[in-house]
């Protein structure tokens, strides 16, 4: 193929390392002689329908390092679903058309890869010549065909450490005041996340005591005894909920029907209503946090085996895409779990579009609140090793400039 | 003074210092041929009322500089205030005799220097023999006669750098998904917590855009118009706001008089009530995050300079100790704003019990909902440099072996 820009866009929440695998691929591509610039889209594939593209040419090889190490996007991302035989397919190949791209990366989750499959079919159909190929991204480890999703060690590495410190917290105070702590984290329909918190475990007598998974469809009869027994035994309880978590009639628990002090309907959290619950049924003193975006951006506790991986993927993609691979998305595949070993590999992109992957009903333990050995085994390697920002003023020296666009 | 125990304790709320503040006095008491051993009462003063008493003799050097670097408290903590004339006193004298105890050093903020105050006032009443000193400890920042409060430095960078990475996610996902995020930070009397935050800019118009601090009345109405105001300029407006903050009418906007869909009693909570309020009355979509225990147990992301503090202040305070010093709480003296210096100086304990202070009104914005840049300038030292824990396995490597009584 001849000498073209790349169109490189992500889309879906952001993650502390989606910074890196863009940095990665714009200073990669500079060594490859078929591949001109690095367009990205303002707020993902938004900025191909409507034309805003930023150029990633004028970035020095500092504003990269910089790029690297910052979390969230400095391209902005989306949440938009691309509608198949929508109008929008025709603005995006023109604007591909007018910018001379023949190559698109797409870096998202499995709602990301339907439109990174849609754009590569629309592609074919229309007879435009592009390849297209796709990344993956997700916080929540719900992708399928792959070891683990780039973003989601770093997260894990965030919940296990918070939980281990806040864990330290409560046993000191729990004495005289609060004897229950309850962390609210991500995850909507997989209970990745929320695992991720037992490996702040030394062994399974220490907190978390409970996990409570949307995998599990929640009693609170069963989960404010065992509140009680933990609180009896130990002294203190400490619980990390997904926030997707239902009972067994499909009612979320982080619903609400409340309206606050102004009279505003509430708007709910898991970590709240399970509060409620513990202090009206048991009355312990308790603490919640409620982790939100704090756990996704989390650039300053970055997992080295997430960044390796993620490095990896885009370079790899990159090389690949420069041999002509199309249709492909690309993923960490695990070769070992005694002394971790993985490699990059491709898959079909159907494989991953609009499929999610769950945390195994055999790793969860059998009163449905924790998860077992096995689990922790095999989510170990994830948040290994440590990979840290440099600091300006006592903060990470994040990216900040305003980009130009084409 | 012959040679003889020391009684060290802590009590209230727990920071990410408060263990190297002991490990520190542990290993330094060990130089001095007057101290015999330094035993740490369990869970505070309640160790000394009930006689459980760590022997900290058997920690080794290792075992010192692992507690060093573990948040929270490993010996407990409490919220526990001693009554004038309680019989408590006669236990606690009971309990020093028994373990030759004659050096008092007491941990903690103005309320737990209150109880140094009776301990010592006590002593001098009983005409037993006893040298007492304070040292003090709050992430509040609230305390009298010092310029730094132990404690809050680390978490003031929890806070602005937890500020500084989820604005850049509301950034890049502000065009098509949430505008508005809110931050819950502790403090409820004094809004330090919630203006260190304000570190997290690299300038005047970065993130955050609006903290609520308890020094000023929250009024909804120009808060809404704010939060307004700044989306509208941005595109996002990013929160931070005290737990403690209250109308005019001197209602917590954290109350709630509602009830969850449970029909439990809804907790409220600040960044709850307030996302509430934005939505019903502004319709943005929104996120919001507690930070809760996370912000003063995060070990993993503390300040040098309030590690250093934290080191000189036990130091120092047990050279005093040894010179004889007794009645005194030993603190951080500002010497020079531009190239930060700083000595530790003795207060009274008078000076401390019992007392808060404020962020000065002179330094919050004349809308009342912003700190200035000379609040900026001088809250600038307390966060600056890091000191990063040892991991192990992908997390913080803490001190969490059980002790043994005495």
């Amino acid at each position: 193929m001849s000498k073209a820009n790349i169109f490189y866009a992500h889309s879906g929440g952001v993650t502390s390392i989606l910074n890196l695998i863009a940095a990665t691929l714009i200073q990669a591509s500079r060594n490859y002689d078929i591949f001109d610039k690095v367009l990205v889209g303002k707020n993902g594939i938004l900025g191909a329908i409507n034309d805003q593209l930023y150029d990633t040419s004028y970035l020095s090889e500092n504003d990269l390092s910089k790029i690297a190490q910052t979390p969230a996007s400095i391209f902005g991302s989306c949440r938009y679903k691309l509608a198949q035989g929508s109008p929008d397919f025709a603005k995006i190949f023109e604007v591909f058309a007018k910018h001379n791209i023949k190559y698109v990366i797409y870096n998202g989750g499995n709602d990301s890869q339907d439109t990174t499959n849609k754009l590569w079919q629309a592609s074919q159909e229309l007879g435009y010549e592009l390849q297209c190929i796709g990344l993956p991204k997700t916080i929540d480890n719900d992708l399928m065909g792959m070891d683990c999703c780039p973003g989601f060690g770093s997260a894990a590495k965030y919940i296990a450490t918070s939980t281990k410190e806040a864990a330290l917290d409560v046993k000191s105070m729990a004495e005289t005041s609060t004897k229950v702590f309850i962390l609210e984290v991500m995850g909507r329909h997989a209970g990745w996340l929320a695992a991720s918190a037992a490996l702040a475990q030394n062994n399974s007598e220490d907190a978390p005591h409970i996990i409570l998974m949307p995998e599990v469809a929640f009693d609170a009869n069963k989960f404010l005894a065992k509140v009680k027994a933990t609180v009896a035994n130990k002294g203190y309880c400490v619980v990390v909920a997904s926030e997707g978590i239902k009972t067994a009639q499909q009612e979320f628990v982080a619903a609400s029907n409340s309206v606050d002090a102004f009279g505003h309907q509430q708007l709910g959290g898991v970590a709240v209503n399970l509060a409620a619950m513990v202090k009206a049924e048991l009355g312990y003193k308790l603490h919640w946090a409620v982790a939100d975006y704090l756990q996704r951006s989390a650039g300053h506790l970055r997992s080295a085996v997430d960044v390796a991986q993620a490095k990896a993927l885009a370079e790899h993609a990159l090389a690949e895409l420069a041999n002509g691979a199309n249709g492909k998305v690309f993923a960490v595949e695990r070769l070992q779990q005694a002394n971790y070993a993985w490699q990059i590999i491709a898959n079909d992109i159907e494989i991953i579009a609009n499929q999610e992957r769950s945390v195994p009903k055999n790793w969860i333990t059998a009163d449905g609140m924790h998860v077992t050995q096995a689990c922790k085994d095999f989510m170990q390697p994830w948040i290994e090793g440590e990979s840290q920002p440099s600091y300006k003023r006592g903060v990470p020296d994040y990216f900040t400039d305003e980009l130009p666009l084409v």
